[in-house]
């Protein structure tokens, strides 16, 4: 029984990105699994709306499955959800807020109904199978988000989740530093810690500093109509300008579906408190001056569709830019956004709008201090650095080393690893196998159904487009009709008519000499005219387009 | 005779974006031009290599254009030459370096021969036509940039080309201030002034403070191999790893086309110099322990097929990255290269590698205080914030008003405008009128002959792939082959036979609607596939896939 005896600490992915964390937890018959996020597309997926992580592993051991337990509601933690859950439905656990999120989610794909779900409060334990889970109260750039102290027979592994550390928060209690102090002192296995702002100095300064941003951009802005955009799901922003907007006389309009729905969604759960005749509709907009109007808008990201990307754009129905306004972005870009949020930026100031994207904007994510902080309370055993890119763990493993933990007690894991911990004195550590893990990529209605093959092909018709060559053949092999070269993406060919003329010349060489000899076969068919075409090409315009020759035999 | 008495400015790039820099200016039978650079393109821009100037207005006028006058010897400012001097072949005056650089793309380009070309120093006064445009030296990520100062009947433009002001350059002299303020003194019309950094407070600091980083990273280092990636063109960088190489007695390895290309030519001018025996060849890398080498290599910027990403990813013929090897980026990512530069610093980690990427460059554009010194000096009347995306241009134009510039003195013109400045007492200057301007797109040997609708196609092939249905009709519009359905970039066929089934099913039914009437048109045939086709795979994918019907006529 030494092997079943020993805790495994399986990650399904987060561990080379941001997004996707999914961790799996196993000691003998139980597996506990900590959050269920999805990743938004790399940059060269075309056409991918998300990626889902792999459960082959989960689903093949499903019957030891205990449930899923949940940081907080961003979607690199709770997005994957639904997709998961129909295929492995089993009990979920979460804080107030972070369900409230995931059973927006559960409804649009019709799974509230058949989904088991238990609201825990910060402070609570839980017990599922061998595993019991303690949730300790954190903070972040969403409410309700948590720590987990995760307890095994082999030991406990705490998991920060996502977290800063804000003695002031705009909600709530402040990050609870004596309960992570208390379990540190008891003895903790492993710590995995959130790398995300690693590679920054000093401290994530407290949300309320924004508050205090808010207040001077108000005040120096009095006759501008104020455009602000943030996340949607980061309520405290929100309440922050609410309250702003309450200070200085002016009516709230919130825009953007998701902010609609995060918006309600708090209210209804008493996140967020809007003092009464506070908030208008879009359509009140127009009873009031602009001076005594803010609007709540997402598309800080630059999100081409998002509400004040359509704005700038000129192409909301509702809301024209215009001289005078002031556009504040409560955000920074997440990298690879840059240059959305600068074309956004761009066509704001060409409308004459003022732009604000400086000071108005924290971190949720610990810088280097605060990282050391929560070594110092917890002392792990083991360093076990997490969400982030493998840059940001390195950062979060150096500091490790700066706090004098061994190179062999800072363990750099990679999506699919199997860490085992043994119940030993030592509790020796080691990756002791790989189990499957990888991206599922979802288009629209498919979940899967794209994989490598049809993002090369995409790739590639995206780089130089697609030449399709039909023709027909009868049943003994004679032409009966084309070649006909159809192409799209490679040429405007009104103006090329001189080349695809050649290129015409070239498939009727190339089926020459193949059609010569009877009863040609048609991969070789094929094949000549793949090869005469594409070197032509390629010669002639260094260009490699998707040479597609279609043959067809008729019934004559 | 008014209408030619008055000085013309017409930008024709450069304006909205970063890139593509060209500038006219015209009076009476004189034009000149400034610049003549090409832009990167966009992400949407499927399979396009570059992005060069429209220049039919000067085409349309050519018996007027005098030359091309380069500020300095950066892509964004020479690298569409050419392709424009196959247009139009006047001839272009630089100095010794930019020369240089334009010279290795002439010789690829063939064109060395067929052009006129003189070299310039620094204080020199050249005429052009009814213009003299005076050389100013300046400072910049390269060396050799020069201010312009244009001399016209109706008054003098100062045109600041990319600068900053560094008083401790690495090579030659600082920024001729004195000549700024003298020919400030005499009168300006209007200054042109860089904007890409104006939303940044403060100072740029001196390219000598990155030598102080370096001294720091080889004292710090000394048991490493040392990688150290910048750009290519930064002459005074390669300068300053060579020195402190020296100093630290270390061998130096010149890795990357560009970067060799740029150095040799700098050698041969004189613009750097290398002690003896510092300089190796890869081969000869081997006869060196680790702590005796630099590698300075392309690749900074993460583009994928320089050689730090080749030898991050592991296919780099002559370099493999090992534990202990240090990696410097000097250089910061230019806005879009984020995700890339974060990859291969991924990549450089995982490899067990040490990552360098603070500290270690200096911009090459003026903050906002150094442009405040430029206005002060040269105080023009008519302030025009160029280079630079419009919000940067929006940051030159507060600090103009800061300066007390009047809003109707500071002209925020667009690419294209032509802007005319009257030789009245008042020089009102004002936009009249508006000539062809834009982006061409060189796709491989291509040049122009991929546009909009080249470009939708590519995009939407990305997208969601293409569905090609293939049939044959005699005659006498009988069906005698197909309808076949071939389809690339949409599902993985093999796994979702299924739906190629039914989509099979739904063109057949589509066909049978259509040809049930003798002699059916082609048209109506062709919309009754893509129709319906179109709205079963939306039904059940929500996807949106090119779909390409084909019909053809057998001869039989």
């Amino acid at each position: 029984m030494s092997n079943t005896s020993k805790l495994k600490i399986i990650p399904l992915g987060g561990l080379e990105a941001i997004g996707m964390n999914i961790t799996a937890f196993e000691y003998e018959d139980s597996i506990i699994v900590v959050d269920c996020g999805l990743a938004f597309p790399e940059d060269d997926m075309y056409g991918i709306d998300l990626v889902i992580p792999d459960i082959t592993y989960l689903l093949e051991n499903a019957d030891r499955v205990k449930g899923f337990v949940f940081t907080h509601g961003h979607e690199d933690h709770i997005g994957a959800l639904p997709y998961i859950l129909k295929q492995l439905n089993v009990p979920i656990y979460a804080t107030k807020l972070t369900m409230g999120l995931i059973e927006l989610k559960l409804m649009e794909h019709e799974l509230i109904k058949t989904t088991r779900r238990k609201v825990v409060q910060p402070g609570q334990t839980i017990s599922l199978g061998k595993f019991r889970v303690e949730f300790i109260k954190t903070n972040h750039s969403i409410q309700d988000a948590v720590a987990l102290a995760i307890y095994s027979p082999v030991g406990t592994v705490v998991h920060t989740g996502d977290f800063k550390v804000d003695f002031t928060p705009v909600f709530g209690d402040a990050i609870d530093l004596q309960r992570f102090a208390e379990i540190g002192r008891k003895g903790v296995l492993a710590l995995m810690c959130d790398s995300t702002n690693a590679e920054r100095p000093g401290y994530t300064p407290s949300e309320r500093t924004v508050g205090k941003a808010f207040d001077t951009i108000f005040a120096e802005h009095g006759n501008s109509r104020l455009i602000i955009a943030t996340f949607a799901s980061n309520v405290d922003r929100v309440q922050q300008i609410i309250d702003t907007a309450y200070k200085y006389g002016r009516k709230v309009i919130v825009e953007g579906r998701s902010m609609v729905n995060v918006i309600s969604t708090a209210e209804e759960l008493g996140y967020i408190s809007i003092p009464e005749r506070t908030l208008i509709t879009l359509e009140e907009m127009k009873n009031y001056p602009d001076e005594q109007l803010v609007l709540i808008t997402t598309g800080s990201q630059g999100e081409s569709m998002a509400a004040l990307s359509r704005m700038a754009g000129g192409i909301h129905k509702k809301v024209q830019i215009k001289p005078g306004d002031t556009i504040v972005f409560s955000s920074h870009p997440i990298p690879g956004n840059e240059k959305n949020v600068s074309k956004v930026m761009n066509e704001l100031y060409s409308k004459g709008a003022e732009v604000i994207f400086q000071d108005a904007h924290v971190s949720g994510h610990p810088c280097q201090e605060e990282i050391k902080l929560i070594y110092s309370l917890v002392k792990p055993l083991y360093a076990i650095p997490v969400h982030g890119e493998y840059r940001h763990r390195v950062a979060q493993a150096k500091i490790a080393r700066m706090l004098d933990y061994d190179t062999d007690h800072i363990l750099m894991i990679s999506s699919g690893d199997v860490l085992e911990i043994a119940d030993d004195p030592d509790h020796q550590a080691k990756v002791t196998g790989h189990v499957p893990c990888g991206g599922i990529l979802v288009d629209g209605l498919g979940v899967g159904d794209v994989g490598n093959i049809v993002l090369k092909d995409r790739q590639r018709l995206a780089e130089d487009g697609v030449i399709i060559v039909v023709l027909t053949l009868d049943p003994e092999g004679n032409l009966i009709s084309g070649p006909d070269i159809v192409s799209r993406g490679f040429v405007y060919v009104r103006d090329s008519e001189e080349l695809m003329e050649e290129a015409r010349e070239v498939v009727d060489d190339a089926l020459d000499s193949v059609l010569d000899n009877r009863g040609a076969d048609w991969t070789k068919i094929k094949n000549a005219i793949r090869d005469e075409l594409g070197d032509f090409l390629w010669k002639r315009t260094k260009r490699n387009p998707m040479i597609l020759p279609i043959l067809m035999e008729a019934e004559v």
